[in-house]
Protein backbone atom coordinates (compact mmCIF):
# COMPACT_ATOMS: atom_id res chain seq x y z
CA UNK A 1 0.00 0.00 0.00
CA UNK A 2 1.16 3.48 -0.96
CA UNK A 3 2.11 5.81 1.96
CA UNK A 4 3.42 9.41 1.42
CA UNK A 5 5.02 11.04 4.50
CA UNK A 6 5.31 14.87 5.27
CA UNK A 7 7.37 16.39 7.95
CA UNK A 8 6.40 19.46 9.71
CA UNK A 9 7.18 21.49 12.93
CA UNK A 10 5.03 23.01 14.78
CA UNK A 11 5.16 27.22 14.27
CA UNK A 12 3.80 29.59 17.24
CA UNK A 13 1.38 30.23 15.27
CA UNK A 14 -0.32 26.28 15.01
CA UNK A 15 -1.07 27.57 18.68
CA UNK A 16 -3.88 28.56 20.79
CA UNK A 17 -3.36 30.21 24.25
CA UNK A 18 -3.22 26.53 26.45
CA UNK A 19 -0.45 26.34 24.16
CA UNK A 20 -1.23 23.54 22.07
CA UNK A 21 -2.37 22.95 18.59
CA UNK A 22 -5.74 24.58 17.44
CA UNK A 23 -7.40 22.21 15.92
CA UNK A 24 -8.55 23.50 12.60
CA UNK A 25 -4.22 23.97 11.68
CA UNK A 26 -4.65 19.84 11.73
CA UNK A 27 -6.81 20.21 9.02
CA UNK A 28 -4.92 22.65 7.24
CA UNK A 29 -2.14 19.94 7.18
CA UNK A 30 -3.99 17.44 6.70
CA UNK A 31 -5.38 19.19 3.47
CA UNK A 32 -1.93 19.63 2.06
CA UNK A 33 -0.88 16.03 2.94
CA UNK A 34 -3.94 14.87 0.55
CA UNK A 35 -2.49 17.18 -2.03
CA UNK A 36 1.06 16.09 -2.10
CA UNK A 37 -0.60 12.14 -1.67
CA UNK A 38 -2.06 12.58 -4.64
CA UNK A 39 0.80 14.68 -6.13
CA UNK A 40 3.12 11.03 -4.99
CA UNK A 41 0.78 8.62 -7.20
CA UNK A 42 1.18 10.70 -10.20
CA UNK A 43 -2.26 12.88 -9.44
CA UNK A 44 -1.99 16.73 -9.56
CA UNK A 45 -5.19 17.92 -8.36
CA UNK A 46 -4.48 21.40 -10.11
CA UNK A 47 -3.82 19.74 -13.09
CA UNK A 48 -6.55 17.47 -12.85
CA UNK A 49 -8.94 20.32 -12.41
CA UNK A 50 -7.46 22.65 -15.80
CA UNK A 51 -7.41 19.76 -17.92
CA UNK A 52 -9.68 17.62 -17.29
CA UNK A 53 -12.15 19.72 -15.37
CA UNK A 54 -12.25 16.69 -12.10
CA UNK A 55 -11.83 17.66 -8.46
CA UNK A 56 -12.08 15.75 -5.60
CA UNK A 57 -14.14 17.44 -3.47
CA UNK A 58 -15.12 16.90 0.44
CA UNK A 59 -18.21 14.97 1.58
CA UNK A 60 -17.07 14.53 5.19
CA UNK A 61 -13.84 14.73 7.46
CA UNK A 62 -13.03 14.22 11.07
CA UNK A 63 -9.94 13.79 13.46
CA UNK A 64 -9.32 12.23 16.55
CA UNK A 65 -7.27 13.81 19.40
CA UNK A 66 -5.34 11.78 21.18
CA UNK A 67 -2.02 13.96 22.84
CA UNK A 68 -2.07 17.78 21.97
CA UNK A 69 0.81 18.67 19.70
CA UNK A 70 3.60 21.34 21.29
CA UNK A 71 5.70 24.30 20.48
CA UNK A 72 8.45 23.84 18.15
CA UNK A 73 7.34 19.45 18.28
CA UNK A 74 8.26 17.89 14.81
CA UNK A 75 5.69 15.77 13.07
CA UNK A 76 5.22 13.21 11.18
CA UNK A 77 2.19 13.39 8.81
CA UNK A 78 1.64 9.54 7.05
CA UNK A 79 -1.40 9.68 4.30
CA UNK A 80 -2.45 6.15 2.93
CA UNK A 81 -6.21 5.34 1.46
CA UNK A 82 -8.41 3.79 3.18
CA UNK A 83 -11.39 2.89 1.35
CA UNK A 84 -11.84 3.15 -2.45
CA UNK A 85 -15.92 3.44 -3.93
CA UNK A 86 -17.15 4.03 -7.42
CA UNK A 87 -17.27 7.97 -6.83
CA UNK A 88 -15.57 8.25 -3.45
CA UNK A 89 -11.88 7.81 -1.73
CA UNK A 90 -11.37 8.18 1.66
CA UNK A 91 -7.51 9.46 2.71
CA UNK A 92 -6.43 8.09 6.24
CA UNK A 93 -3.41 10.91 7.88
CA UNK A 94 -2.17 9.51 11.09
CA UNK A 95 0.20 12.23 12.79
CA UNK A 96 2.52 11.03 15.12
CA UNK A 97 5.44 13.48 16.97
CA UNK A 98 8.79 12.44 16.32
CA UNK A 99 10.72 12.41 19.18
CA UNK A 100 9.03 10.13 21.44
CA UNK A 101 6.61 8.36 18.31
CA UNK A 102 3.72 9.36 20.13
CA UNK A 103 0.63 8.96 18.20
CA UNK A 104 -1.20 12.64 17.96
CA UNK A 105 -3.83 12.77 15.84
CA UNK A 106 -5.63 10.40 13.45
CA UNK A 107 -7.85 12.26 10.38
CA UNK A 108 -10.22 11.16 7.92
CA UNK A 109 -10.98 12.87 4.40
CA UNK A 110 -14.14 11.18 2.46
CA UNK A 111 -13.42 12.91 -1.18
CA UNK A 112 -15.97 12.55 -3.18
CA UNK A 113 -15.38 12.97 -7.75
CA UNK A 114 -16.76 16.07 -8.87
CA UNK A 115 -17.40 17.29 -12.43
CA UNK A 116 -15.99 21.12 -12.07
CA UNK A 117 -17.42 22.10 -15.22
CA UNK A 118 -19.78 24.41 -14.06
CA UNK A 119 -18.48 26.43 -11.80
CA UNK A 120 -21.31 27.86 -9.79
CA UNK A 121 -23.14 23.93 -9.92
CA UNK A 122 -20.45 20.87 -9.11
CA UNK A 123 -22.00 17.39 -9.48
CA UNK A 124 -21.07 14.35 -8.21
CA UNK A 125 -19.36 11.41 -10.90
CA UNK A 126 -17.90 8.14 -11.02
CA UNK A 127 -14.15 7.97 -10.63
CA UNK A 128 -12.56 8.37 -14.42
CA UNK A 129 -11.41 4.56 -14.96
CA UNK A 130 -7.37 6.00 -15.60
CA UNK A 131 -7.84 8.05 -12.30
CA UNK A 132 -9.56 4.65 -10.43
CA UNK A 133 -6.95 2.39 -11.49
CA UNK A 134 -4.14 4.37 -10.34
CA UNK A 135 -5.96 4.68 -6.82
CA UNK A 136 -6.59 1.09 -6.96
CA UNK A 137 -2.84 0.55 -6.90
CA UNK A 138 -2.32 3.45 -5.05
CA UNK A 139 -4.37 1.17 -2.13
CA UNK A 140 -3.56 -2.18 -2.73
CA UNK B 1 -32.94 23.09 24.36
CA UNK B 2 -30.89 26.15 24.33
CA UNK B 3 -29.53 26.99 20.61
CA UNK B 4 -27.42 29.75 20.15
CA UNK B 5 -27.40 31.67 16.55
CA UNK B 6 -24.16 33.13 15.07
CA UNK B 7 -24.33 35.16 11.92
CA UNK B 8 -21.16 35.30 9.39
CA UNK B 9 -20.33 36.58 5.82
CA UNK B 10 -18.21 34.08 3.87
CA UNK B 11 -15.12 36.43 3.21
CA UNK B 12 -12.52 36.56 0.77
CA UNK B 13 -9.86 35.28 2.50
CA UNK B 14 -12.36 31.80 3.46
CA UNK B 15 -12.17 30.63 -0.15
CA UNK B 16 -10.01 28.74 -2.30
CA UNK B 17 -9.40 28.16 -5.96
CA UNK B 18 -12.69 26.87 -6.61
CA UNK B 19 -14.19 29.71 -5.46
CA UNK B 20 -15.82 27.81 -2.31
CA UNK B 21 -14.79 27.66 1.62
CA UNK B 22 -11.65 26.18 2.17
CA UNK B 23 -13.12 23.47 4.57
CA UNK B 24 -10.76 24.21 7.64
CA UNK B 25 -12.25 27.61 7.87
CA UNK B 26 -15.29 25.78 8.93
CA UNK B 27 -13.71 24.36 11.83
CA UNK B 28 -12.64 27.94 12.93
CA UNK B 29 -15.83 29.33 12.78
CA UNK B 30 -17.17 25.87 14.55
CA UNK B 31 -14.68 26.37 17.31
CA UNK B 32 -15.63 29.76 17.72
CA UNK B 33 -19.31 28.81 17.79
CA UNK B 34 -18.72 26.76 20.41
CA UNK B 35 -17.07 29.57 22.56
CA UNK B 36 -20.05 31.63 21.91
CA UNK B 37 -22.51 28.72 22.89
CA UNK B 38 -21.04 28.11 26.21
CA UNK B 39 -20.83 32.09 26.69
CA UNK B 40 -24.64 32.40 26.05
CA UNK B 41 -25.28 29.86 28.63
CA UNK B 42 -22.75 31.48 31.75
CA UNK B 43 -19.68 29.41 31.00
CA UNK B 44 -16.84 31.22 29.68
CA UNK B 45 -13.84 28.97 28.65
CA UNK B 46 -11.69 31.65 29.43
CA UNK B 47 -13.05 32.20 32.98
CA UNK B 48 -13.19 28.67 33.92
CA UNK B 49 -9.95 27.70 32.88
CA UNK B 50 -7.96 31.30 34.56
CA UNK B 51 -10.28 30.23 37.79
CA UNK B 52 -10.91 26.71 37.81
CA UNK B 53 -8.01 25.04 35.80
CA UNK B 54 -11.10 23.50 33.86
CA UNK B 55 -10.74 23.70 30.02
CA UNK B 56 -13.00 21.48 27.69
CA UNK B 57 -10.60 20.32 25.05
CA UNK B 58 -11.55 18.14 21.80
CA UNK B 59 -11.90 14.04 21.75
CA UNK B 60 -13.30 14.64 18.19
CA UNK B 61 -14.22 16.79 15.45
CA UNK B 62 -16.51 16.15 12.03
CA UNK B 63 -18.21 17.84 9.90
CA UNK B 64 -20.41 16.82 6.38
CA UNK B 65 -20.52 18.89 3.71
CA UNK B 66 -23.58 19.18 2.01
CA UNK B 67 -23.34 22.65 -0.63
CA UNK B 68 -19.98 24.72 -1.19
CA UNK B 69 -20.10 28.17 0.62
CA UNK B 70 -19.46 30.72 -1.59
CA UNK B 71 -18.27 34.68 -1.73
CA UNK B 72 -20.16 37.20 0.61
CA UNK B 73 -22.72 34.74 1.33
CA UNK B 74 -24.66 35.01 4.78
CA UNK B 75 -24.56 31.97 7.09
CA UNK B 76 -25.75 31.12 10.25
CA UNK B 77 -24.55 28.37 12.26
CA UNK B 78 -26.71 27.36 15.18
CA UNK B 79 -25.01 25.24 17.77
CA UNK B 80 -26.82 23.48 20.63
CA UNK B 81 -25.45 20.35 22.92
CA UNK B 82 -25.97 17.38 21.31
CA UNK B 83 -25.20 14.50 23.76
CA UNK B 84 -23.68 14.55 27.39
CA UNK B 85 -21.96 12.04 29.56
CA UNK B 86 -19.96 12.68 32.93
CA UNK B 87 -16.85 14.05 31.67
CA UNK B 88 -18.17 15.03 27.60
CA UNK B 89 -20.20 17.03 25.91
CA UNK B 90 -20.93 17.13 22.21
CA UNK B 91 -22.26 19.98 20.44
CA UNK B 92 -23.54 20.38 17.09
CA UNK B 93 -23.09 23.40 14.75
CA UNK B 94 -25.41 23.52 11.61
CA UNK B 95 -25.16 26.02 9.00
CA UNK B 96 -27.36 27.29 6.50
CA UNK B 97 -26.76 30.16 4.10
CA UNK B 98 -29.35 32.81 5.20
CA UNK B 99 -30.04 33.45 1.41
CA UNK B 100 -32.09 30.40 -0.21
CA UNK B 101 -32.00 28.18 3.37
CA UNK B 102 -29.89 25.66 1.96
CA UNK B 103 -28.02 23.84 4.55
CA UNK B 104 -24.43 23.80 3.85
CA UNK B 105 -22.99 22.24 7.03
CA UNK B 106 -23.25 19.72 9.92
CA UNK B 107 -20.58 19.42 12.31
CA UNK B 108 -19.79 18.13 15.81
CA UNK B 109 -17.08 18.68 18.58
CA UNK B 110 -16.86 16.39 21.34
CA UNK B 111 -15.21 18.12 23.92
CA UNK B 112 -13.94 16.25 27.39
CA UNK B 113 -13.32 17.96 30.69
CA UNK B 114 -10.14 18.41 31.38
CA UNK B 115 -7.80 19.32 34.43
CA UNK B 116 -5.35 21.89 33.22
CA UNK B 117 -3.51 23.01 36.06
CA UNK B 118 -0.59 21.16 35.04
CA UNK B 119 0.20 22.79 32.03
CA UNK B 120 2.42 19.83 30.59
CA UNK B 121 0.15 17.08 30.90
CA UNK B 122 -3.81 17.85 30.99
CA UNK B 123 -5.85 15.35 32.70
CA UNK B 124 -9.95 14.18 31.84
CA UNK B 125 -11.77 14.51 34.78
CA UNK B 126 -15.78 14.79 35.44
CA UNK B 127 -17.54 17.57 34.52
CA UNK B 128 -18.45 19.25 37.67
CA UNK B 129 -21.34 19.01 39.22
CA UNK B 130 -22.00 22.79 39.12
CA UNK B 131 -21.30 23.04 35.26
CA UNK B 132 -22.76 19.81 34.63
CA UNK B 133 -26.34 20.91 35.92
CA UNK B 134 -25.99 23.93 33.59
CA UNK B 135 -25.11 21.97 30.92
CA UNK B 136 -27.90 19.79 31.85
CA UNK B 137 -30.39 22.74 32.04
CA UNK B 138 -29.08 23.85 28.21
CA UNK B 139 -29.49 20.07 26.83
CA UNK B 140 -33.03 19.39 28.12
CA UNK C 1 -15.35 61.18 3.40
CA UNK C 2 -16.38 58.01 3.16
CA UNK C 3 -16.05 55.18 5.82
CA UNK C 4 -16.98 51.47 6.54
CA UNK C 5 -17.17 50.29 10.07
CA UNK C 6 -17.33 46.73 10.86
CA UNK C 7 -17.51 45.04 14.06
CA UNK C 8 -16.06 41.71 14.85
CA UNK C 9 -15.09 39.71 18.31
CA UNK C 10 -12.03 38.31 19.35
CA UNK C 11 -12.26 34.61 18.95
CA UNK C 12 -10.27 32.08 20.71
CA UNK C 13 -8.92 30.93 18.02
CA UNK C 14 -7.42 34.16 16.99
CA UNK C 15 -4.89 34.40 20.34
CA UNK C 16 -1.60 33.19 20.53
CA UNK C 17 -0.03 31.21 23.62
CA UNK C 18 0.37 34.45 25.32
CA UNK C 19 -2.97 35.18 24.71
CA UNK C 20 -3.22 37.92 22.53
CA UNK C 21 -4.01 38.37 18.71
CA UNK C 22 -1.48 36.49 16.54
CA UNK C 23 -1.05 39.40 13.96
CA UNK C 24 -1.39 37.57 10.96
CA UNK C 25 -5.27 37.63 11.93
CA UNK C 26 -5.24 41.02 11.82
CA UNK C 27 -4.18 41.04 8.19
CA UNK C 28 -7.30 38.63 7.44
CA UNK C 29 -9.59 41.19 8.83
CA UNK C 30 -8.01 43.86 6.86
CA UNK C 31 -8.78 42.15 3.43
CA UNK C 32 -12.10 41.56 4.44
CA UNK C 33 -12.53 44.49 5.38
CA UNK C 34 -11.21 46.29 1.98
CA UNK C 35 -13.88 44.10 0.33
CA UNK C 36 -16.50 45.06 2.68
CA UNK C 37 -15.53 48.68 2.23
CA UNK C 38 -15.33 48.61 -1.76
CA UNK C 39 -19.41 46.80 -1.10
CA UNK C 40 -20.21 49.46 0.88
CA UNK C 41 -19.33 52.25 -2.26
CA UNK C 42 -20.99 49.88 -4.84
CA UNK C 43 -17.89 48.01 -5.68
CA UNK C 44 -18.06 44.00 -5.88
CA UNK C 45 -14.57 42.57 -6.35
CA UNK C 46 -15.79 39.37 -7.19
CA UNK C 47 -17.97 41.22 -10.14
CA UNK C 48 -15.18 43.27 -10.98
CA UNK C 49 -13.25 40.00 -11.73
CA UNK C 50 -15.76 38.25 -13.37
CA UNK C 51 -17.57 41.06 -15.52
CA UNK C 52 -14.77 43.27 -16.12
CA UNK C 53 -11.30 41.14 -15.11
CA UNK C 54 -10.38 43.73 -12.95
CA UNK C 55 -8.88 43.35 -9.45
CA UNK C 56 -7.35 45.07 -6.96
CA UNK C 57 -4.25 43.67 -6.17
CA UNK C 58 -1.88 44.05 -3.25
CA UNK C 59 1.46 45.83 -3.57
CA UNK C 60 1.94 46.60 -0.44
CA UNK C 61 0.86 45.88 3.41
CA UNK C 62 1.93 47.12 6.74
CA UNK C 63 0.46 47.32 10.28
CA UNK C 64 1.56 49.17 13.59
CA UNK C 65 0.49 47.57 16.69
CA UNK C 66 -0.42 49.73 19.86
CA UNK C 67 -2.15 47.41 22.37
CA UNK C 68 -2.83 43.49 22.15
CA UNK C 69 -6.26 42.59 21.22
CA UNK C 70 -7.63 39.73 23.78
CA UNK C 71 -10.45 37.22 23.91
CA UNK C 72 -13.88 38.12 23.06
CA UNK C 73 -13.09 41.76 23.06
CA UNK C 74 -15.23 43.46 20.85
CA UNK C 75 -13.16 45.24 17.86
CA UNK C 76 -14.64 48.23 15.77
CA UNK C 77 -12.47 48.29 12.46
CA UNK C 78 -12.89 51.50 10.31
CA UNK C 79 -11.83 51.84 7.03
CA UNK C 80 -11.15 54.65 4.38
CA UNK C 81 -9.20 55.82 1.06
CA UNK C 82 -5.97 57.38 2.06
CA UNK C 83 -4.85 58.06 -0.99
CA UNK C 84 -5.80 57.62 -4.76
CA UNK C 85 -3.25 57.65 -7.38
CA UNK C 86 -3.77 56.27 -11.19
CA UNK C 87 -3.26 52.46 -10.78
CA UNK C 88 -3.35 52.49 -7.05
CA UNK C 89 -5.60 53.23 -4.13
CA UNK C 90 -4.54 52.82 -0.43
CA UNK C 91 -7.34 52.06 1.93
CA UNK C 92 -6.38 52.74 5.59
CA UNK C 93 -8.09 50.23 8.22
CA UNK C 94 -7.79 51.47 12.36
CA UNK C 95 -8.65 48.77 15.13
CA UNK C 96 -10.35 50.00 18.22
CA UNK C 97 -11.45 47.57 21.18
CA UNK C 98 -15.02 49.39 21.88
CA UNK C 99 -15.34 48.87 25.70
CA UNK C 100 -12.22 51.27 26.62
CA UNK C 101 -12.05 53.22 22.75
CA UNK C 102 -8.43 52.08 23.21
CA UNK C 103 -6.50 51.95 19.84
CA UNK C 104 -5.38 48.38 19.04
CA UNK C 105 -3.97 48.67 15.18
CA UNK C 106 -3.32 50.88 12.23
CA UNK C 107 -3.19 49.05 9.19
CA UNK C 108 -2.40 50.24 5.29
CA UNK C 109 -3.14 48.02 2.10
CA UNK C 110 -1.73 49.85 -1.12
CA UNK C 111 -4.12 47.99 -3.65
CA UNK C 112 -2.89 48.44 -7.52
CA UNK C 113 -5.63 47.90 -10.63
CA UNK C 114 -4.68 45.06 -12.10
CA UNK C 115 -6.41 43.15 -15.56
CA UNK C 116 -6.22 39.50 -14.78
CA UNK C 117 -7.79 38.49 -18.16
CA UNK C 118 -4.70 36.51 -18.47
CA UNK C 119 -4.93 34.10 -15.00
CA UNK C 120 -1.09 33.39 -15.62
CA UNK C 121 0.40 36.67 -15.95
CA UNK C 122 -1.46 39.78 -14.22
CA UNK C 123 -0.74 43.64 -15.94
CA UNK C 124 -1.37 46.57 -14.19
CA UNK C 125 -3.09 48.86 -15.66
CA UNK C 126 -5.29 52.74 -14.54
CA UNK C 127 -7.91 52.42 -13.18
CA UNK C 128 -11.08 52.27 -15.26
CA UNK C 129 -12.20 56.28 -15.50
CA UNK C 130 -16.10 54.96 -14.27
CA UNK C 131 -14.42 53.18 -10.98
CA UNK C 132 -11.90 55.71 -10.58
CA UNK C 133 -14.59 58.45 -9.88
CA UNK C 134 -16.54 56.38 -7.54
CA UNK C 135 -13.05 56.12 -5.74
CA UNK C 136 -12.82 60.08 -6.21
CA UNK C 137 -15.92 60.25 -4.43
CA UNK C 138 -15.55 58.07 -1.49
CA UNK C 139 -12.11 59.44 -1.01
CA UNK C 140 -13.17 62.92 -0.76
CA UNK D 1 25.96 38.32 9.31
CA UNK D 2 23.44 35.21 9.72
CA UNK D 3 21.01 34.12 7.56
CA UNK D 4 18.53 31.48 8.16
CA UNK D 5 16.99 29.75 5.19
CA UNK D 6 13.32 28.18 5.54
CA UNK D 7 12.11 26.03 2.10
CA UNK D 8 8.18 26.22 2.19
CA UNK D 9 5.90 24.78 -0.73
CA UNK D 10 2.67 26.66 -1.45
CA UNK D 11 -0.57 24.41 -0.69
CA UNK D 12 -3.86 24.78 -1.60
CA UNK D 13 -5.31 26.20 1.24
CA UNK D 14 -2.91 29.17 0.83
CA UNK D 15 -4.29 30.26 -2.44
CA UNK D 16 -7.28 32.78 -3.05
CA UNK D 17 -10.03 32.21 -5.60
CA UNK D 18 -7.21 33.72 -8.40
CA UNK D 19 -5.40 30.71 -7.87
CA UNK D 20 -2.24 32.97 -5.60
CA UNK D 21 -1.46 33.35 -2.49
CA UNK D 22 -3.50 35.14 -0.55
CA UNK D 23 -1.69 37.76 1.59
CA UNK D 24 -2.28 36.44 6.02
CA UNK D 25 -0.22 33.52 4.45
CA UNK D 26 2.61 35.62 4.26
CA UNK D 27 2.67 36.73 7.37
CA UNK D 28 2.48 33.43 8.76
CA UNK D 29 5.32 31.93 7.52
CA UNK D 30 7.46 35.62 8.42
CA UNK D 31 6.16 34.87 11.73
CA UNK D 32 7.24 31.47 11.49
CA UNK D 33 10.75 32.38 10.30
CA UNK D 34 10.77 34.80 12.67
CA UNK D 35 10.82 31.91 15.52
CA UNK D 36 13.40 29.72 13.42
CA UNK D 37 15.91 32.44 12.88
CA UNK D 38 16.12 33.33 16.77
CA UNK D 39 16.25 29.42 17.10
CA UNK D 40 18.92 29.19 14.44
CA UNK D 41 21.04 31.75 16.74
CA UNK D 42 20.22 29.83 19.68
CA UNK D 43 17.38 32.16 21.76
CA UNK D 44 14.26 29.96 21.92
CA UNK D 45 11.11 32.09 22.15
CA UNK D 46 9.65 29.36 24.28
CA UNK D 47 11.68 29.31 26.40
CA UNK D 48 12.62 32.85 27.05
CA UNK D 49 9.38 33.72 27.76
CA UNK D 50 9.26 31.00 30.05
CA UNK D 51 12.50 31.47 32.35
CA UNK D 52 13.10 34.83 31.77
CA UNK D 53 10.04 36.47 31.23
CA UNK D 54 10.76 37.85 28.02
CA UNK D 55 8.96 38.02 24.90
CA UNK D 56 9.61 40.02 21.35
CA UNK D 57 6.76 41.45 20.56
CA UNK D 58 5.41 42.96 17.07
CA UNK D 59 5.75 47.06 16.90
CA UNK D 60 5.10 47.17 13.29
CA UNK D 61 5.24 44.81 10.49
CA UNK D 62 5.15 44.98 6.36
CA UNK D 63 5.08 43.26 2.97
CA UNK D 64 6.06 44.65 -0.32
CA UNK D 65 4.42 42.36 -3.36
CA UNK D 66 6.49 41.45 -6.55
CA UNK D 67 4.85 38.59 -7.90
CA UNK D 68 2.20 36.39 -6.86
CA UNK D 69 3.22 33.11 -5.26
CA UNK D 70 1.48 29.84 -6.99
CA UNK D 71 0.36 25.97 -6.10
CA UNK D 72 2.60 23.78 -5.33
CA UNK D 73 5.61 26.29 -5.39
CA UNK D 74 8.21 25.93 -3.41
CA UNK D 75 9.44 29.12 -1.87
CA UNK D 76 12.83 30.04 0.06
CA UNK D 77 12.74 32.11 2.54
CA UNK D 78 15.73 33.73 3.96
CA UNK D 79 15.83 35.89 6.90
CA UNK D 80 18.11 38.49 8.88
CA UNK D 81 18.65 41.09 11.23
CA UNK D 82 18.50 44.60 8.98
CA UNK D 83 18.57 46.80 12.19
CA UNK D 84 19.20 46.59 16.22
CA UNK D 85 18.22 48.95 18.70
CA UNK D 86 18.51 49.21 22.73
CA UNK D 87 14.88 47.86 22.91
CA UNK D 88 14.19 46.58 19.27
CA UNK D 89 15.60 44.37 16.37
CA UNK D 90 14.28 44.62 12.88
CA UNK D 91 13.94 41.20 10.84
CA UNK D 92 14.08 41.18 7.07
CA UNK D 93 12.74 38.11 5.22
CA UNK D 94 12.88 37.85 1.62
CA UNK D 95 10.92 35.32 -0.39
CA UNK D 96 12.01 33.70 -3.77
CA UNK D 97 10.22 31.09 -5.65
CA UNK D 98 13.05 28.19 -6.34
CA UNK D 99 12.38 27.01 -9.79
CA UNK D 100 13.50 30.59 -11.64
CA UNK D 101 14.69 32.45 -8.20
CA UNK D 102 11.80 35.32 -8.89
CA UNK D 103 11.56 37.67 -6.05
CA UNK D 104 8.05 36.74 -5.04
CA UNK D 105 7.64 39.13 -1.01
CA UNK D 106 9.78 41.26 0.82
CA UNK D 107 8.79 41.82 4.29
CA UNK D 108 9.43 42.89 7.47
CA UNK D 109 9.41 42.63 11.39
CA UNK D 110 9.70 45.32 14.02
CA UNK D 111 10.26 43.99 17.56
CA UNK D 112 10.39 44.85 20.78
CA UNK D 113 11.69 43.46 24.06
CA UNK D 114 9.12 43.14 26.18
CA UNK D 115 8.90 41.84 29.75
CA UNK D 116 5.57 39.59 30.25
CA UNK D 117 5.47 38.90 33.57
CA UNK D 118 2.34 40.50 34.15
CA UNK D 119 0.53 38.89 31.34
CA UNK D 120 -2.15 41.80 31.38
CA UNK D 121 -0.02 44.46 30.48
CA UNK D 122 3.37 44.11 28.60
CA UNK D 123 6.19 46.93 29.16
CA UNK D 124 8.82 47.34 26.46
CA UNK D 125 12.39 47.14 28.07
CA UNK D 126 16.07 47.76 26.65
CA UNK D 127 16.80 44.08 25.32
CA UNK D 128 19.07 42.22 28.28
CA UNK D 129 22.82 42.45 27.72
CA UNK D 130 23.21 38.68 27.17
CA UNK D 131 20.85 38.44 24.56
CA UNK D 132 21.83 41.68 22.86
CA UNK D 133 25.62 40.65 22.07
CA UNK D 134 24.17 37.24 20.63
CA UNK D 135 21.75 39.88 17.96
CA UNK D 136 25.04 41.85 17.71
CA UNK D 137 26.63 39.08 16.54
CA UNK D 138 24.06 37.65 14.56
CA UNK D 139 23.56 41.00 12.67
CA UNK D 140 27.25 41.98 11.91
Amino acid sequence: MKKNEVIRKVMWGDLDSLGIVFYPRYYEWIDACGHLFFDSIGLNLKRLWEERKIEFGLVETSCHYFRPGRYHQEIRITTNIDALEEKTVLLKHVMHETAQGSLLVKGFEKRICLDVSDPEEFRAVPIPPDIHAILEKAAE
